[in-house]
């Protein structure tokens, strides 16, 4: 099984809570954005030159989350990241969001999908294409 | 296949949305929430009475989102909510949000974990087994 | 002093609230947000028509909130909005967040900055002034 | 003047942007929120125990912003924060909100009230009000 190659420390926000006292659950989605943003930062891969100067954007066609146990206010928190499958217009994302004393907090996968001006899918260039494998071999310690 | 035997009527919020100009890929989770209670409601499931005063609550132990079309500022669109799975501890919900012209935008789908003062699942109460069983049996036709 | 002539009612979210076991301070801002944009449809000012086509856009320049009770989960509140100050470039909108039972939660204003395609303020078309002062001038009694 | 004795640093996520493709105008108040909390730890404040400990908690009676620029996505900025009118049952925290390369883009203001159990206000503790005042000198320079 895979590793994490990669990790960004955050902190919940108090608005980030809701009333049951921990992370509200839509928002797991939202640090497995702070995490894919950094990593794709981290691999190289620029939004401006490796997206939209292609004419190209990328959307979430599938988000997934599997909640293990709560994260509360002022805790800090590991988002892990790895790349799944890579496909011709898409590729995955697989998450690991653990506290900074190592509990495991949740499992999330979002599937990235390339569209062209016509907001639909389209095969993704090779260069960003080989990034992206590459990436995943080294997770996998290949 | 089932239908939705429900559906919530909301509007997209200016602050909902993102950049891409489209309602940000964390909020469907949130326009899940809005659905799932207002459906709670319709059944006659309170949360006071049958959760709170039986000294349980409930969490997501899983979300899913499977992306369509997007929806964008000022739309009105559906929340529609079913019935999924119920086990002994937990159930499942259904959502389909649609856009108020028809247009299909997500697929939805949480799973609602039953949990006792230790926060652990937990059996849950006959009553509010049977009421969520009679909704599926309704939205399936049976 | 002038009432409100418009109210939109809502119903509190589990996502809004926070650890406090309330709404979150910040979504009062949203709130008035979709007070807002409710008030300027009655008003009959349409985004499209009344600001796009006109190659203007308009911003949030200021806003402040005065917090007087919290909303908690699952109550309903009505958004009352009325027109403030009207200038060349800008104009007020003030803010009750009222419980359904009439409980006074929050005044909230806001100023509104008509801005050009070079995003610097400019001076608003009279047909918009128009609307926002008979507005105000009805909301005043006069 | 009084000058800005802390900062923290932060990045624009994309779901706190909106469709005008800038920061979302109720997400400064997140953002003072964050700023708030650092300084708060920086100050040696604990909530736990200079607030939960004495039966205490504070609540926001008030909050202001003035947006001066826009903030988009990715970009890294500057939380400032200082101390501002210290009284006997409240305090004011002042932000200034700027771009890493030093654009001014908001100012902030926010109104902490110290309430009891009962959730009304009453008086600081002796002990939190002189770490608020000798914060206040120091920033005024005095």
């Amino acid at each position: 099984m895979a590793s994490y190659p990669f990790a960004y420390r955050q902190r919940v926000r108090f608005g980030e809570t809701d009333t049951q006292q921990v992370v509200y659950y839509a928002n797991y989605l939202l640090y497995a954005e702070v995490g894919r943003v950094a990593y794709l930062r981290e691999l190289g891969i620029e939004y401006q030159r490796d997206f939209l100067a292609h004419g190209i954007d990328f959307t979430i066609g599938e988000a997934q989350v599997k909640y293990r146990a709560p994260l509360r206010f002022d805790e800090e928190f590991d988002i892990k990241v790895r790349v799944g499958n890579v496909r011709h217009s898409s590729w995955a994302f697989e998450y690991a969001l653990d506290r900074a004393d190592g509990l495991h907090c949740a499992d999330v996968s979002t599937v990235q999908v390339v569209i062209g001006a016509d907001k639909r899918a389209q095969r993704m260039p090779d260069g960003l294409k080989l990034k992206l494998e590459r990436a995943k071999g080294a997770s996998n310690g290949s």
